[in-house]
């Protein structure tokens, strides 16, 4: 997993227990073209107040990520320990404290042990490598089973492009910048405006329709830095082609790292999409689709493989969408069991255990599309250009 | 379990497997002052349907119930099974069809089998008795492990007067009136209007602040008759002493059923209350408090008996409250474990396990004080006006 233009590096620094790697680096070779997201939670750790102000001028050269440790609720002590690490690897790169953006995750409201990460710091600086990434997605898990990686090598015009991303969910995961971490990189040469409004697009196609368990966190960033070692001409309309060619790498880099995210929920048994198809309106087609996808009832149907169609009626009923209850299909996979809002006899009765695409559990080698027991719920009689995707998953 | 001027009776008609009661019939010897309130579902029952139109006059004589089968997304012919069940209990009561409101629950989807319901009607109408109720009790429980029943024998003025209440939830239980069913009796003499008044601001302080598994159901009902038989001066003044005597009882009844509700949710193990203090108001005391007795995370951490409290930090802050993340003190019970944001000392390691206050698991014929995990978020540095408290569940 190499992105030109970038380096990256893990170490042990003891924030967790036992010898697992906690603590990372990754820096391009001058200021890359930077751009964030971050929670939307009121309670937000202090690497995010940080990063978050840091990367309004567009621009970054290094992420120092440490796991085992959220750095939230911590107060100015916290803001102090974000500063000072990031203080030190600025000295150590040689580049202005600005640069740097620090991330945290892991525990809530313990003190970041910073004479443990500082210490760290010297070696961490000296092993990076262009092969350093995958190091990185390993030492950013804390409840992941296992690392989170995306890679696609494109193309824009005639220019080679690479873009590449690592991730770590497992809990607190749900829609509204929710996603807990996600880094990506790209040598694409790109204004850092652009790589913003292409980050933000993208985000709505992919983190911000999965959900595990509705819950947010304090520390949810998604950073994107782009390097321009492609050397392409600089990015910097949203409608050009080679604009759209680059935003389609990004955004399924970005959609490649959501669905792992959900496959590897916390306690997951079984991943699920939600389409819905026929609302009023996109903003009804996503609520629809949202209170199916995250219904604890719905939920436990899915785990039982059973094909409870009353519950997923039951959650269109109260997701404030508005349809007529007459007129609805649900489809378990290619099987309808509901037409115009009443069972169509015994294909009503299904267990998922009979249907082959939707019986597999949750294996992270598998292809996903076995992973995805695909719910259909089409509102019928309304306009059919909204049709909203969600991914759910069992807590 | 008497209401002066009430009869009822159960049978078992044979819509569940077995031979469980699963047809009650309570009748009231008069037309009685009847009001009630129902699901929020755009997705609603038959009977919903048929029973909401029928309180319209504000009188009703007889409730027929089923349970096995909720008579839900049962389209035309769904509302024909439960008028025409209804029609033939009015004929065998000599009342007219419209004073028979018509309830159900159990499997959404499936036709109800009208033929076994008539079958059982001339027995339940043979065996109505004043100290029936109890057995409906009992007849309407579908996934209950135990039948909820609630009576308050009181005054107003000098009369005595005696409030009692049965209900059914288990799943699907989330307030929005959603508590599947409540049937509460009352012998006072009250107007319909004045009844529907003190039934809304009682479901404001019970039912609508429970959660078991943040789900509704299409067939939520509750409904309230009062037959006259105090023979109390009419109550028809909201603000009146003898009123307000009333609307006491009836809270605390609705209460106790609330809380059985929650105490008997499907797979629950822990019963626990939010309370949020010092709120911007009383919209967001509530907000913050059903998210954070809603949030899965903070639910498995109190089925855990871990008092992870960061948790409940990142519950309230995206709730949508308005508040200082660096003023907020938290409190299991008596314990606090968060002074302005961050954590206090070892308090804030407790666990659940050493207090004796907290660690009771959710057994029914323990005092309901001992079954509560006592959640305080309180928000400081607000008004402190807006106090909230809401019930949650383990799913």
């Amino acid at each position: 997993m190499i992105v030109p233009g970038f380096r990256a590096a893990a170490a042990s620094a003891g924030i967790k227990k036992g010898q697992q790697p906690d603590l990372a680096l990754i820096t391009a070779i001058r200021p890359a073209a930077a751009a964030g997201v971050f929670t939307t939670n009121r309670v937000k750790a202090a690497p995010v107040v940080i990063s978050r102000e840091r990367l309004r001028s567009g621009r970054a050269q290094a992420l120092l990520v440490n796991s085992g440790n959220a750095n939230a609720c911590t107060g100015a002590q916290g803001l102090e320990a974000a500063w000072e690490a990031s203080h030190w690897i600025a000295r150590y790169l040689n580049i202005p404290d600005r640069l740097v953006l620090p991330a945290s995750t892991g525990v809530i409201g313990q003190k970041l042990p910073t004479g443990k990460i500082l210490a760290a710091l010297p070696d961490l600086v000296t092993r990076l490598d262009p092969e350093g990434l995958s190091e990185v997605a390993q030492a950013i898990m804390t409840t992941d089973t296992f690392a989170k990686t995306a890679q696609i090598d494109g193309h824009i015009g005639d220019h080679p492009l690479t873009v590449a991303g690592i991730a770590k969910g497992a809990g607190m995961i749900h829609p509204r910048m929710a996603t807990l971490l996600a880094f990506i990189f790209t040598d694409a040469a790109i204004s850092p405006s652009l790589l913003k409004t292409y980050l933000k697009a993208g985000l709505a196609q992919s983190f911000n329709r999965i959900s595990v368990d509705g819950d947010t966190s304090t520390n949810d960033t998604v950073i994107v830095m782009a390097s321009g070692q492609a050397r392409n001409q600089l990015l910097d309309r949203p409608d050009s082609a080679a604009g759209q060619d680059f935003a389609t790498l990004l955004h399924q880099v970005m959609a490649d790292l959501a669905v792992q995210i959900v496959r590897d929920g916390e306690g997951a048994q079984r991943c699920y999409r939600v389409i819905v198809d026929g609302a009023v309106n996109a903003v009804e087609a996503r609520k629809a689709a949202a209170t199916v996808a995250t219904s604890p009832l719905v939920k436990t149907a899915v785990t039982g493989a059973d094909a409870n169609w009353g519950r997923i009626m039951a959650a269109l009923g109260r997701s404030g969408a508005r349809f007529d209850p007459e007129q609805v299909d649900i489809f378990f996979g290619p099987h309808q069991v509901v037409r115009n809002g009443q069972a169509i006899g015994p294909a009503a009765e299904l267990d998922f255990g009979d249907l082959p695409e939707l019986k597999d559990p949750l294996l992270k080698d598998s292809p996903l599309e076995d992973l995805c027991a695909l719910y259909i719920a089409r509102l019928q009689n309304l306009l059919d250009e909204a049709r909203l995707y969600f991914i759910g998953e069992k807590v």
